[in-house]
């Protein structure tokens, strides 16, 4: 059997994250999205709260889990079993920070293997941080997120 | 008329800011240089003071006004009834940042269109941030913003 | 009056150069599309056959003219009389590409500006040079050229 | 049963080739080795030649098979039933290049799915193209090649 | 007599920086290693610390000095003597990065000159960010850092 | 003696080339320029002439030489018992380019190491390619090129 991690922070999930999940699902026959806790940025959901999210936005998906995960990717990954690790591209910014991580990853566990899905073209911009500004001022993000996670959002920010 | 509106945080104005609004004021028949005052990065200067130097700066310019401006650039494009947003582009980082922002501001009204200008080649390398950086520790900047903003910051760091 | 240059190879015109053609027109008081017939790159399209192919395409558009053109772009942005010069951008590597163009233009005549453009995400993967590529093993193009265009492209590689 | 398809020029197998073909054919249950015969690029070795040394070096892989390929990759991905593409990645210039070709690939045929893996560091600047200058000069390739690629090459230009 | 200086923040050194260093040593007569103290970054070794884990490092290399400085880059060049600048280059990133640094230093002192070594292809990825946040996890970072520095980041996060 | 090694097509000079030439003379006790005859792409001017037109350049620079090679530049490295290649760096496209060949070069002979310059803010946009379309076209390069060159050019192209 074949698993696949895709971690992240999913400070919230976008359509962006949906789309990779769901074209991921497809690949292996297990995947296991992993909210990371460890992250050094400021949040603005918390670890469950974005669990309960992604939960629920791939409720359609059979062969996907979600965990909440704190250390090394590298460890989960061995505890986990897993195959592949996989992430999105946007843009060259993500190819090259991705670049950093997988090699990293590589050289504290030369198992590790990374995998990269591209974003849709209709997603390459669309971004956590930027949707947490537009919906702190109160604009329209209903295009860019799953709506449960729309509505949590505008809780957040009313 | 044609309106264009060159949004930004301007903090301080640089050379590199006043090539792109004189060279903006030619092609359309009115220019607004829009200071954003919900910027979440801590600003040196204050918007008002931004407002002033950008005015002193442009006094000779007929058709270009200084606005101060809160909340989304979008509503603020519908509000005066612009044609096009403007931005400087230095380098790929810019591009690749622009690029995103362009995106959504057409996602969120899908009337805002933006046009870029490419940075005097002799402008390419100068950066607010840096300016600052430089200015802090006694620096000359003279040579990277107008004449104004220069003692503005040497007042600031005195 | 305000004047924009379109200037390109166009082998053949696709949806992302009409996409562009459209969005300037809105800008400017008159867009001329300007076909060179200097290019050294061998084209599949006579030049008389682009002009055609680009004139039905925009037949809806009051404020766009089609011209072939030979020479220098500085020579014929001089004789137009013209305010910008006018491109679009899908990736870095255009940028980096019409970034040295633009400042060599600006060197050789310094009233030439160019302004830039971001092609539509949908369009962003769209290149002639592929066009022809798939259309050359009889893929189907329809989805990335206007109808006229893909015809043209049926009847050359019949 | 999952089929990953690897489609490239192959002019001639590098270091670089053959480590993405050992990575892939651990993620998925079969692993095929497409030569493309329809390129532009003018090729030093015939595809059947190519054909014999991918064969050669990939012998000891069990899931691996290696064909030759004419049309759209699109088809092929349709005849083989195949689950992805794959590509390895050494650059930023590879990433644009694919990306081009992923989204083509997938509005041409929208169950086509590519997948990147990353050029291991030591092999993020082999090229075949290089390594046919150096070769020609007479220089050391056996760096860079397969022990039988290197021959074969020592072969072409002595 | 030809002095070359080596600026950073140094924190902690890697074996890029290292590397760097090594090389660096054999193309000019001197090599002055400094160590900055001004930067806005919040450091997790102290300059003096800093220091000290250099020299332990360098210990070898009889041109090599590691110094603390404060003030800009600039001066130091001057007080120094020194012929050039020396700095490494992992990816574009850095490449953007260092070229606006080496624009703003020859425009503020027109005698700066910057030179770039590339990084060792197995260096490229190692980033004193990413050791710090595997450090602090308790991952292995012996890989990435001389072995002084190893026990020094084990010591900081016992 | 420290030697440094400059090689490159030249086909021709430019002010581009000779920015880094100048600059790189001051930094070793000697820099050859060795114009490179083994190229595959096809050259307006002759190896002799450019070898004259780059000599009548740099008539005033004590310690540099002007010479054609063949073969590897790491046979010339060699040969020369060199200290260093020197490369100068426009943009990100040069970076990844130059990158790839000092890498392989370094595999090549592992003593090779190359230094990169940036390129002058003024001439980052300049390529010999260019200036070569535009003066087939009788355009003015005269601010892109010596004036040697210029005139070598307008013969050309009479």
């Amino acid at each position: 059997m074949k698993t696949a991690i895709f971690p992240g922070s999913f400070d919230p999930l976008t359509n962006g994250h949906l789309n990779i999940i769901k074209r991921t699902a497809r690949l292996f026959d297990k995947l296991i999205v992993a909210v990371a806790t460890n992250t050094s940025k400021r949040a603005l959901f918390t670890p469950a709260e974005k669990v309960t999210l992604i939960k629920q936005a791939v409720a359609g998906l059979e062969n996907v889990t979600v965990i909440l995960t704190t250390g090394l990717t590298v460890d989960l990954f061995r505890k986990q079993n897993a195959t592949v690790l996989v992430r999105g591209l946007r843009d060259e910014t993500d190819y090259r920070y991705e670049r950093q991580i997988a090699a990293m990853n590589h050289q504290l566990e030369n198992k590790v293997e990374t995998i990269f899905l591209l974003a849709d073209p209709n997603n390459s911009y669309v971004a956590s941080s930027m949707i947490k500004e537009i919906a702190k001022m109160h604009g329209d993000v209903s295009k860019f997120v799953p709506e449960n996670v729309n509505q949590a959002l505008q809780a957040k920010f009313r």
